[in-house]
């Protein structure tokens, strides 16, 4: 299963170049996982950091640049969910615009407890992701 | 008339108090003027900073913070044209949810020339602009 | 009393149009201002935010924008406290480069509880920003 | 050799659980990289950009964050040239405070043209390059 979302290249991700400069780049990385997790595994980012008080810290990346992004392309990202360990996720992400790849990346994030701790994800959020990632076979 | 656009608030927005910080509260306000130039004015950013070489700056603001917003939550924001002069428009804008008015602000915007001189607006923004307004009454 | 922090203008700051975009200079004014509390006020935002749970939140802010900045620039930022009032506090910044003015902005700011209630200042933070006042006269 | 450089944990760094949310640490790598073209390869970005439009976009980044960075730390970032190629240049980051290493990133950069085809490095910066990697061993 992939999932997308398509986010446009507005004026305040873009560098003196005119094009996105990469710590937005990772603005928008982490805004798509957000969406997913609210609306893929209905476990909202307010939920799991104000009212639950954990979190899901990005804990490595690796992510290659090809090709420059423009003021006013819209990039589509996909999604999918590239491996889920016991505490840990990987998610692999590729942003496009007019057939070109522009952005790659993959993110792990952790489950952690209020006191920081990495603890094994919620069997809700263990469940959904596994759902998903079945669905891509 | 009165333009909405509805942006959530993600987690890049929010500080540590979990509440929008007032410098991505601007991020936002400059979409929704951006997004007001290409959907309303037919005349998007990328037209007038990289082909045409000229610019917006914002060269005033006023802006007051009600009420603080969440993460979670979606801002509507409504935008006005309270004035339009020669070289410059000021737009007023409300950012509300729940029924309640976060944050207001008035933003002056300049038409600059490639040298960054202040200059009359092309006739197809100043025509829109107008048309926008009179709508209004 | 005037204090004084100097910003250089960096990559991360600028626009398509290779200067400061306006939201970049809000980040600077949220800069000063808690650099000023730690260093004048010896009360940083850490102990505010993290132990105190209190907040500083700014509810109110006039900013101009003279003349753009460049990258490459380094902005001195001058901080006046314009007005103490019994919950709140006005700061006037004016950023300048070259000998000239770059921006100048009122900002209020609200001394607030856990619960999100504006309160009297503490009365360590009063006495320093009254004796930072009067040193001006 | 390895260059150091500052950098404090301010507010606008922070996110809701009161640690460096990971974009902003790339806006930190940014001007690690920024201030080393500046002050050891004196050959600044905006002379690269602005004066001979040219750039030096990131093309490939790893990174891994090791323990969270809290506000009002300050936090020191040790920079090594991992390795000189025709075009490129790979930086090894290496960012800690306390002791402890809190994020390590390899960033790769290329020197492209006003037209944005990858080039080989200018003499200048390459022997600059050089020089800075012989002093290590």
């Amino acid at each position: 299963m992939i999932w997308h979302r398509e986010i446009p290249v507005e004026f305040n991700h873009c560098d003196p170049a005119g094009i996105v400069f990469y710590p937005r780049y990772f603005e928008m990385t982490n805004s798509v996982i957000e969406n997913f997790f609210a609306e893929v595994l209905a476990y909202p980012y307010a939920r799991i950091t104000m009212d639950e008080r954990h979190g899901v810290p990005t804990v490595r990346i690796e992510a290659d640049f090809q090709a420059p992004s423009r003021l006013g392309e819209r990039l589509d990202f996909a999604l999918e969910v590239a491996r889920i360990g016991g505490a840990s996720t990987t998610f692999a992400l590729t942003a496009s615009a007019s057939g070109t790849t522009r952005m790659t990346a993959r993110l792990t994030l952790v489950w952690v407890t209020p006191e920081g701790r990495a603890a094994a994800w919620p069997e809700e959020i263990r469940t959904r992701l596994e759902a998903f990632r079945e669905k891509t076979a």
